[in-house]
């Protein structure tokens, strides 16, 4: 389901909202939205502004932190660390992945606030799973002398075990799975940073200093050029003495393969998982998860089937954890099934491909209300575009007009043009390409609210 | 794969050509095309036609026995029987299924004419098929002595076996498949049905004697109306004493079941049969079927998948019998996958559904060179057309012209309009239908090329 240009922060996995839009709905009773910031890479920031809008409304723009370059959690979160500093050092900073599931939301929130108490003695804490599988593919953690309410001090981290260790952690009490959640003083983590992560640190610190210039982008390029890559927990937690856990027992999953999903979901009386639009005869404990097609199952056993628009997934459950040979192959394949799904998300809103042919394609183009594509050409295409939903207003050459649903209106090729939902309600419309070359790479931009020509900043403005 | 309206016969399951287009191709060597009928209900003419000729070119109106009513083989032989009986009750005919697959069409032909040579000596030839495993779907058939070269008398006919039964038949020599593939002269059929079947003969000599007159088809109707469901096997073969079979060993399958099919198909070193756009890693003795959407499979085994562009089955194969048990669970709730596929074949083309929602649907429509919809009109939807390629003369209320790739037109609703393709290569449009109601039923037909306000003809006409 997840892809290179789609990974599963971004996908509605279970009900219909993304993982994304869970984990920032989870927080939201506790924590305001202009205090939630999301770490990203530049090419998922549009399709997460997009769909925080979607879900939220207003724009989520400020929001974003931008990596320059993928270094592994210790940089990405030490940058987020040296944002917030400026708005309150003192604050508690939680770090939470965009793509689990939990399914106590109210669980979760009680051990947000339990974990917010020990922050603020000064402790980092890391919150716990407790283990219901023997699973070789978590870092473990055994638990020390209790330190505050429900709250203990780690006796070691423990690396991926093999099978036989992690069955002996299964039965014995006192061993919790990583998750990967982080809840801290910015100061004490930035502290703890400058302990174990020196080299990170005054990289961050160089950063800092040039926040106010015009030049912090590329100077933080630079810095994170030369950054090791190191994980949070092997760079700090692990060697750190102020490091304490608090067990969570809540509906975790990691999502981080299909039967890890499958722990958490319900299941039939014959152990079955089924998920969308599954017409399924008499199978047992299979993970069986439809899109909108129909998928029809007959007597499969300890199998997972996964349907997307593109593409469907079949495999053995026993073999859930190799689903990345799959990825590679296609890799070396070159084929676009692994790149993309047929949605793309724009910070304008999204398009989806119907379909595709040598001389024409297809699209659905749904625009936010408000929002505007970039003012744009094309050398090779032109466009017809038919009206279903809202009101377009487009600009055409030298025209500037208005259509409305069951109205069409046709671009010509090497015209410059516009299109912009003027309304209160969703545009759409379906656009029909016909040329000689139909890449998406075939656009000069004239003007666009999106300042894609520049990029996204490093860091947001910190309102004064 | 297939589905109430679009039975196997008209898919394409191997390569690109339908079983329908295969089973014609295959007699074109000895069988002249005009003196090749298929004999249908009416609902599948419109597309038969359009098959026939996009592969074959030409029209095949005249080639088309329509049977008013389904009422098993008997009849629907017996019909075609009075039409070849007046052409000339000498030849020699052959019945063939046209949803079978055989692999070895050299061979086909040959045992065709040994056949005729048998059938030419009075007898009424079966095509038997040497049994490749214990098969309890089908009958079978015990040869007895040598009547000609390779020709034996028959024994005896045996119905459906257990698995028991199944498994003697297989070790012993002398059972074959009954493949319901028939050789005889049309009188010497019509005998066989004057004896064995004479409430059918009466009925039959009834429609014969009203064919000159206008009423023909609903004499037809009401004899069939009137007719035993019987198949040709049960009602006369079992009975008749000049019977005989060749045995004919030449990679035959019915594609009854997608075991069926496997058997006769090429195999990889793990035993999985693969085609299409699959991606298999370590399956093993699986039938691996996508279409042009990804299938990526890991680690199955015994296991298959179908995957068509609105559904994917995917069942253990020992189980592969029972996929009618999904039929009948769609057909209880009411889903429409059961009965269509997204492509719809018309007599001038076909369309392609490639989106609806509540009030839009998006289709691509290709009209074949010459051909023309009919003069029509819709109520409740109005008409964005735009051309991808070819050129389409369009009547739109009073006006008539002319548009070309990567020109547009609107239809409004209640407005009488007409596409034609005017061009020598196929015009395709993308349409897109904007209304408070897009069922296919809104359609007012002023005048059609396809004659269907008035249906099909029971028989073609004899040329003089």
């Amino acid at each position: 389901m997840s892809r290179e240009k789609k990974p599963k922060q971004l996908l509605s996995i279970i009900g219909t909202e993304t993982l994304l839009q869970q984990t920032v709905a989870r927080v939201l009773p506790l924590i305001p939205r202009e205090k939630i910031f999301i770490v990203t890479n530049a090419s998922l920031a549009d399709e997460i502004v997009s769909q925080l809008f979607t879900h939220f409304g207003g724009s989520w723009k400020s929001q974003l932190i931008i990596e320059p370059e993928a270094k592994n959690t210790a940089p990405a979160i030490g940058l987020a660390a040296i944002h917030l500093e400026r708005i309150d050092p003192e604050e508690v900073m939680v770090v939470l992945p965009a793509d689990h599931v939990i399914q106590n939301p109210k669980k979760f929130l009680e051990i947000l606030l339990e974990a917010e108490q020990a922050a603020k003695q000064g402790y980092l804490v890391t919150l716990g799973i407790t283990p219901t599988r023997p699973e070789t593919g978590y870092g473990y953690i055994q638990t020390g002398e209790s330190a505050l309410k429900n709250t203990f001090h780690v006796k070691r981290f423990v690396e991926k075990p093999d099978i036989q260790k992690a069955k002996e952690y299964l039965s014995s009490s006192g061993y919790f799975w990583n998750s990967g959640m982080f809840v801290w003083k910015t100061n004490t983590l930035l502290q703890g940073i400058e302990a174990y992560l020196p080299n990170l640190f005054s990289s961050l610190t160089e950063i800092q200093k040039s926040i106010a210039n015009k030049t912090v982008k590329k100077t933080a390029e630079l810095a994170f050029s030369k950054i090791d890559s190191v994980s949070i927990d092997y760079g700090l937690m692990e060697k750190a003495s102020n490091v304490v856990i608090i067990p969570a027992d809540m509906g975790w999953s990691d999502v981080g393969s299909w039967d890890a999903l499958e722990e958490v979901m319900p299941k039939d009386s014959s152990g079955n998982v089924t998920i969308g639009n599954v017409l399924d005869i008499e199978s047992s404990n299979s993970f069986l998860y439809a899109d909108r097609r129909l998928v029809a199952t007959l007597g499969l056993k300890d199998t997972i089937v996964v349907d997307t628009p593109d593409a469907t997934l079949i495999c053995s459950k026993d073999r859930a954890q190799e689903v990345k040979k799959i990825v590679s192959e296609l890799k070396k394949r070159n084929a676009e099934e692994y790149l993309i799904h047929r949605t793309i998300y724009r910070p304008w809103g999204s398009y989806t491909i119907l379909e595709e042919s040598e001389r024409y394609k297809i699209k659905r183009i749904v625009v936010h209300p408000g929002a505007k594509l970039s003012y744009q050409m094309h050398y090779h295409r032109s466009e017809h575009w038919v009206v279903v939903s809202g009101t377009a207003r487009v600009t055409n050459g030298d025209r500037e007009y208005d259509i409305h649903p069951n109205e069409s209106t046709y671009i010509p090729v090497s015209t410059k043009h516009r299109l912009e939902n003027i309304g209160k309600i969703p545009l759409q419309i379906i656009e029909v390409q016909n040329g000689e070359y139909l890449g998406e790479d075939d656009i000069v931009r004239f003007e666009d609210d999106y300042a894609r020509q520049e990029g996204w900043p490093l860091l947001p403005e910190i309102p004064t």
